[in-house]
């Protein structure tokens, strides 16, 4: 057992499975964590913690289920989220100018803590304890949703310096400020050849300007060549690779070659007209799935021993901690780490029989499985119910705000069939 | 409101969003809908269909519920449900010579009846009324597990005669009963002109001999080229598209092209060690994303107005009727059909908010979202209660079953990480 000074523990989780995610991948089969106000103050087989926390608060005896640290969801639009179903099955170009510039540049800042709020609840219910948005407008209403909920989150602002039809308010930051998507798509990096003289594309040119550090985290990232996943890889930069908004606007990331190369790969879920599902539980299904099927294009047929399982579940916790620069807080169930943890239950039809309780948590989990979260020390959903928010009252307001908002920002969507 | 011959109705449902699936994809958005017996008496707007059967036995008000026809699964192992988690990761031979062969040739009837009772629940709860079995040893077993659950379904015994390591006493069936699975992997082409002197692969030589017809499902269908889907499409072939399963072992069909030729493309999920989930609401999602990624291969850039979700929800519905040719009987809510239905409850955190309710039906919907499910008549499941068997009893009868068949075959898996 690992065990801080002693005191008395405010929670102690035992006879779980826990996937601590450590240096070592330790799995503990009868294992058990001790949570000290927001810290993990010990973890080690059940009968050594209970023995020696007699007298904690709360001890909870969790039947065999699964532990494991609280998912990392890398790229997060939360001001996105009143706007799922607007721009589906539609080109780039509708996408954004039809769309999402509309609804985005009419939102006010009560819609985006709506939004924020909404989103929060998806993010809990699929494991995340930790985000890093990928910039809306309001970051002062998405931390005011965010602390609410209990959730850890990195804000940001969304920044544009040009581009065909962008919202006039939204163009007066510097250029330097404005790069965070990067190699997203094949345009982006004949625009940059383009404009800057250089040989292939944004990756590229960052390298120049020497613009490529440990603390980047790069998003999508798909349309990389082999030295630009050196460049990646020789400067520490961190990437988020969001699975399903490549798959249907992007492209296929080559995130076999990042790995291989040592860069650290992440999973985000991008915003929720992007995906539309706004879950770390499919985007792991997803890589995995995505990344063997990809091999068919490099090497003439999938291969389905890329990212397995285990590698998969690095991306959504350790890597996803490391892209965020926090790996030294979080993304583990280590002692002294925060106490950012989810209890999955297995046994249940969707993820039995459970012959590898790894392939089967990236595999066949679903949201459902999870039963309860904890975020510094605090459960934010306990037994699947949300903790600090009214999720019902939540729902029912971003639900108004949502069509008000569509009605607002002219947005028509056709109908698909023939309504009645 | 279309109406049969007056009787009294033993249900009605109405204020519903029903979406029916049928010819000119027809959706009421206050509709209900009258059973009587087994069959569909009457779909039309609530007012109406409540007026003409005043005296319904049963009368639920769905609140703005979406009911849509039964899910048709067109490529299922039942038998396989108690391998899931057996093979992943592993490459194509391993998964079959280690792992998928050893586990079926040491199964027994008492096996295959668990096997098929623990995957019907799960097709069950993501929706699905009928499916077509794909092969396995035990049909009367499977049909005794399916009249139990109260599914419908196309049964089949699993015949191979020939290949390397193929059990002994599989190999007893004639070449003529053998063809199912259809151009699967690329080796398969490779090896069909070699031993059949021809200029590509499977597909190319069952036209030549014939065995082209409207009733061939052809599963995964991957490897085919220009010409072969014209074979399929003049023929009338049937294709059973399995997102998951192509994406992990086989390789990305040509999908958008089969369906510009007119070839009915239905949905499939394949057995659990191929998958893992067995749902069609998550291979709805996948088919929608996969194959507008794909484009990215043919024209260099992703299209997502590829396979758009009225696409995607015809191929998993009335594309399945068809598929198993009993689109007269199933696939659509229409008067004199079968009633097949589901109750899909979208007023969640997961497919909120509602801009566009089909949308959000292909990529957001889950299957705690689908609350009932009828089939023939009946509920099978009733507010997410399994109707027809005692679940927990199914699923810990399995889990012992397949801990046993495991140690029986010999199959050991090897440790993801670090057990202690």
């Amino acid at each position: 057992m690992t065990q801080a000074a002693a005191v008395s523990a405010d929670i102690v989780l035992h006879n779980a499975f826990v996937v601590t995610m450590d240096g070592a991948l330790t799995v503990l089969r009868d294992g058990a964590i001790a949570v000290v106000g927001d810290r993990i103050a010990a973890v080690g087989p059940s009968a050594d913690v209970l023995g020696a926390f007699p007298g904690a608060a709360q001890t909870l005896n969790l039947a065999g289920r699964i532990l494991l640290p609280g998912f990392v969801n890398t790229h997060v639009h939360t001001s996105q989220q009143l706007a799922r179903g607007i721009a589906d099955d539609v080109d780039l170009m509708t996408w954004l100018h039809g769309r999402i510039w509309p609804y985005e540049s009419h939102m006010t800042e009560e819609d985006s803590y709506a939004s924020t709020l909404l989103c929060g609840i998806e993010l809990i219910r699929s494991g995340v304890t930790c985000f890093a948005e990928a910039g809306g407008q309001y970051v002062s209403e998405m931390a005011r949703a965010v602390e609410l909920l209990g959730l850890r989150a990195c804000l940001t602002k969304s920044t544009m310096d040009c581009g065909d039809g962008l919202p006039p308010n939204w163009s007066s930051c510097s250029t330097d400020d404005c790069i965070q998507h990067i190699a997203e798509i094949p345009y982006e990096n004949q625009f940059v050849m383009r404009m800057k003289k250089i040989d292939h594309g944004t990756v590229t040119y960052l390298e120049k300007i020497d613009f490529l550090r440990s603390n980047l985290l790069a998003a999508h990232s798909v349309w990389l060549n082999e030295s630009e996943i050196s460049h990646f890889s020789n400067a520490g930069v961190k990437v988020s690779h969001c699975p399903a908004s490549a798959m249907r606007m992007l492209g296929f990331a080559p995130i076999r070659e990042m790995l291989d190369s040592g860069v650290c790969v992440s999973l985000g879920t991008d915003g929720a007209p992007s995906n539309n599902r706004m879950s770390i539980v499919d985007e792991m299904y997803l890589a995995s799935l995505i990344n063997k099927g990809r091999e068919a294009y490099i090497s003439g047929t999938t291969n389905p021993t890329v990212l397995p399982s285990e590698t998969v579940l690095t991306m959504a916790t350790i890597n996803g901690a490391k892209a965020v620069l926090w790996d030294n807080e979080i993304g583990s169930l280590e002692v002294g780490k925060k106490a950012d943890l989810i209890v999955v239950n297995p046994f249940k039809w969707s993820m039995l029989p459970l012959h590898d309780c790894i392939a089967n948590t990236v595999y066949c989990m679903r949201s459902e499985n999870i039963e309860s979260v904890m975020c510094n020390g605090q459960w934010i959903m306990k037994d699947q119910k949300i903790m600090n928010v009214n999720e019902e009252e939540v729902i029912s307001s971003a639900v108004k705000r949502a069509t008000a908002l569509l009605v607002r920002a002219g947005i028509n969507l056709p109908e698909r069939m023939n309504y009645l």
